[in-house]
């Protein structure tokens, strides 16, 4: 592993000066090498699958797991747009003379190396080392143990792609190894690696966080809300929640708790109740909302800080915006918050106050992703208080420096 | 702690929504506290001071940790240059229609609760505290044990001047023990404390990060240097390191390695070794440093990673931009690195391949702080690779959240 990290060291420094055209050619160089090698591809995954398969792993996680021509070129088609996306770095902004004569400004930088802790999804091994390289990080990939077939083809042909834009092969390294050790290395390594971005379930990230060393970037869980205010206009309400919890049940932006002013939840909670319903989802509320609808079950406390990836909704009836806050602020997992009001002061304290990555007027919390932002790819969606918040593109991949512009000024 | 931590929870979110008027008017109450309150003040940081004599401790630190008249001026002005300084928080920018219809910006917010480890400087507590507040951060201060009493009386000032702005005292905390044990569980309670700064040396830095769960935002040290071009101006190059090396010495961004390109070593070394010798700076450098003038010590091997904060500077001759670029980036200490030349493309280079968080072309080192950078004030200087880097001003105590303003808007 030190010599994995090392190498990682090394090619960083090369990719902090590879120019826009060299990076741009190696996506598209990976792209071409993945199109080519697309049977062996596919022929590796099956292994994995088969694999997996004899193991009981979980219908969704297999559905995860597989690869077929579609996602192939999906795959492809994200290293396309990747190399489509603008320069991230060397831009320099907010330049300013100061008093001292002196210009100041900033400049986009890369972080160095980045390793990536996830889940048994091929697909991710492309887009992560896309954006990292973009990024003109070097990158440590380490996937779930179930796709090691899959990624070790991907491998192949990232090497590939490297190799013909003369790029060091060590600028996206893919850990060939299933050894659970080696996570607990790669977190601790702090002289090599400059952040972990660890994608996966919360028990996992939990985990890694109580060991690592190195900084993470992290997404803990979407317990997503949306707030119906006492002067919400009702269809909007209706369209939002309705979007917000039934678009895609799996999502990390998915409504999971609702909460209704006192004001107007018997005006608007029976037929969105029923509405919900008739979709299949299962409504969980506090006593309040059971005495509008037979239909609904009894929420228990731990349903507030529940993220179901379900057809399933928490329901709370609150006296208002303040009890709305409070609520989201203690419950809620700092990723995507809603409110619905035609009260223009009420929206801006919800903006203000409520402590999530986004924070949202009369829109579903659906809208909190990558692509929807225009970051043309995300990374992951973070949830931590400092660096980047919410859908991480090519901006959290970087960091800025201060520039200085002299002509042989000297501090008085 | 646990319940330090909890109250200061709290007291940010109060904090969040607290106007710019209330921020400003308890820093000046604070202000006001301290002046009214001087005579107290100082008795207590005597009692302090005597202590530390009698457990001798040394000059340095010991001017460190006494308060006078004038000192307790400054700390006065700096609270009321922070409620001078434009809210940082609140303020939305990068407002964007995109093309679902939805309007996406950005808001600055308060990170939440910042804790401050710091070593025995009384300025520290006040300075720290009245830059968090202004951010709408709670802060947690645990100060050296040798300015206890000093920060007790400060602590009291500062309460007086938060309950007369209607503020919770919770919003600035200063632990009253001198238990060791309290910064262990401090730098771990990540259910209260979102992001710990520490200050004071290296090792007491490594020490923390090695026990750390909450995310550090860390000063190691500064070991900065000035490279001296083939296509160097001669009277600049001078100017540039005499003042980066002696404006001052005990400071992070005082210079520590001077490096001369081969080419123009013999035309600007020996006078500039000369003049810094009159100065009373001790040159330790390579050999064929050594071979230009006999006033040369031999650098070892750890002089090129040294912080001397003292009139020491290692020199050493580099073939050119490429080992001086290397060798920062392998010796240094990300902190600030400076170039002299004339040459457009050789200057950009050094911004863009030397791994700092501060670059600089044709300027002193010494201009790397939070007052000449226009940040008002400065919290430290990172040197870290995410969120911040560089001096962290009123900005680096804030984040960026998301903000969505829809009408109605559903996702597709």
């Amino acid at each position: 592993m030190k010599s994995i990290g090392h190498a990682a060291l090394e090619a960083s420094k090369v990719l902090s000066k590879t120019s826009t055209a060299t990076k741009n050619a190696a996506l598209l160089s990976i792209a071409n090498s993945i199109n080519v090698h697309r049977e062996a591809l596919l022929d590796a995954n099956i292994k994995d699958v088969q694999k997996a398969q004899n193991n009981g792993l979980d219908a969704a996680m297999l559905d995860r797991l597989t690869l077929n021509d579609q996602r192939i070129d999906a795959i492809i088609e994200g290293l396309n747009q990747v190399a489509g996306l603008p320069e991230p770095v060397g831009n320099i902004s907010e330049l300013e003379m100061r008093p001292s004569g002196i210009q100041l400004g900033k400049m986009s930088a890369p972080i160095g190396v980045v390793g990536i802790i996830y889940e048994s999804r091929p697909n991710v091994t492309i887009d992560a080392a896309s954006l990292c390289l973009k990024a003109g990080n070097a990158t440590i990939l380490r996937g779930g143990s179930e796709a090691i077939e899959s990624n070790r083809a991907l491998g192949d042909c990232i090497n590939i792609g490297l190799a013909s834009s003369g790029l060091p092969s060590a600028a996206i390294q893919i850990i060939q190894t299933t050894d659970r050790a080696v996570v607990g290395e790669l977190i601790t390594m702090t002289e090599y690696i400059d952040v972990i971005i660890p994608r996966g379930g919360k028990s996992l990230i939990q985990r890694l966080s109580k060991d690592a060393r190195v900084p993470l970037i992290k997404h803990l869980d979407g317990n997503c809300h949306v707030y119906i205010d006492s002067e919400a206009d009702t269809q909007k309400a209706l369209a939002i929640a309705i979007n917000a919890k039934t678009h895609r049940y799996g999502v990390c932006n998915a409504m999971e708790s609702l909460l209704v002013s006192a004001a107007i939840a018997e005006d608007i909670l029976p037929s969105l109740i029923q509405k919900l319903i008739a979709k299949g989802v299962e409504i969980r509320g506090c006593a309040a909302t059971c005495l509008l609808s037979g239909d609904v079950l009894k929420a228990a406390e731990s349903d507030w800080s529940e993220e179901y990836l379900a057809p399933i909704v928490a329901v709370k009836i609150v006296s208002g915006i303040d009890e709305a806050i409070d609520h989201i602020n203690q419950y809620g997992s700092k990723h995507t918050d809603s409110i619905v009001t035609e009260n223009q002061a009420t929206g801006h304290r919800f903006l203000v106050e409520v402590d999530s990555s986004s924070v949202m007027i009369n829109a579903s919390t659906r809208f909190a992703d990558g692509f929807e932002y225009g970051l043309g790819a995300e990374i992951g969606i973070s949830t931590d208080k400092i660096h980047a918040r919410g859908p991480v593109g090519l901006k959290g991949l970087t960091n800025q420096k201060w520039v200085v512009f002299g002509d042989g000024h000297i501090r008085q």
